[in-house]
């Protein structure tokens, strides 16, 4: 089994916070998106799609896609569980991992790729009212976060879970957009206090 | 139980096909979008996103989230397994829903709420660049499904999943954008006739 990764990039980063949480340890084979190794014929056979991170299991089959990894490692690997045992905690990490990636995650990574002159060669076209159309959702899908987080210690209740993982990338990777959790978001600030000081962040 | 419904939208319709697949019948309660219904305070009450499809449950809980909502479904009513069994299935259907999702549904959604006259209270701002960069996107994410299709009867494999249900919403989804799947797909055309003529298609 092999982990193709990338530093810095957040979806990446979702799987190795995973596995750290698991206490799993993976070999890792680094792809620098930076030199575009991503885009050459050697990863391109890999995952098509030419993106990290993918996974290389010993039969040669591989998996893609950061919560499809994440939930091959649940199901080999059950505790502690972080997609929920019950129904309705299953349902329910479900359901706020699917928000903090689609009011957040997403939007984020638009007014990046869509305003960054950094991402001109790899989103194309570039379109700047596309991005910055993103950041009023950014602070939405902030705002919905702080007030889960008013009522649950955690983004899908009582216990940490895939959803904090994806919400943490998320805002981490906020950083290069220049967009910050407002101040009065105090719920919000808390928990990503508290999640940061995990040893897991550190992955 | 009760299922907050509204007609011709594609992610209610994915929750009815689950439901079909499975043999269950939740009562319904139909929210007119076109009414802006889901902009009311009595229906934002259920889901502040102000989205359909939601389920409300006999204690008060409430799932938004049409994944998250089958997935409940899943757990309490298992057959037939729609998000597969095995670890490997399960992370297989999982990275093809997603696929289906982040490479299909999601363009197919910006071509149709950037340049349709009729979204334009919908989406603000609508931005026609957006629209149109989305319908390569579009393109390219049908030749992934026709790619997979030419080795697999279904979209991740051997067995009728929620992935086929997601790629079915989404690609019906495509009239109004005036997309159609090309003619050389002829993978993905046999496989659309043939979930197509599915009772549960009807849903």
């Amino acid at each position: 089994m092999k982990l193709y990764d990338s530093v810095r990039a957040p979806n990446p980063r979702r799987v190795r916070l995973f596995l750290a949480e698991k206490g799993i340890t993976v070999p890792m084979v680094t792809v620098d998106l930076a030199a575009f190794e991503h885009r050459e014929a050697s990863y391109s056979k890999i995952n098509t799609l030419q993106r990290t991170p993918a996974l290389e299991l010993d039969d040669g089959i591989i998996l893609t896609e950061s919560v499809a990894i994440c939930r091959y490692f649940e199901a080999i690997h059950p505790e502690p569980a972080l997609f929920g045992r019950t129904p309705i905690e299953q349902a329910r990490i479900e359901m706020w991992n699917r928000r903090a990636e689609l009011e957040l995650f997403i939007p984020i990574t638009h007014v990046f790729r869509h305003l960054h002159p950094g991402m001109a060669k790899h989103e194309v076209p570039q379109i700047a009212e596309w991005g910055e159309a993103n950041k009023p959702k950014v602070i939405a899908g902030l705002a919905l976060l702080n007030d889960a987080l008013a009522h649950y210690p955690f983004v899908a209740g009582e216990a940490f879970s895939i959803a904090d993982i994806t919400a943490l990338c998320a805002i981490d990777f906020m950083k290069p957009t220049r967009i910050k959790v407002p101040d009065e978001m105090v719920h919000l600030l808390r928990w990503h206090a508290e999640v940061s000081a995990r040893p897991s962040a550190a992955a």
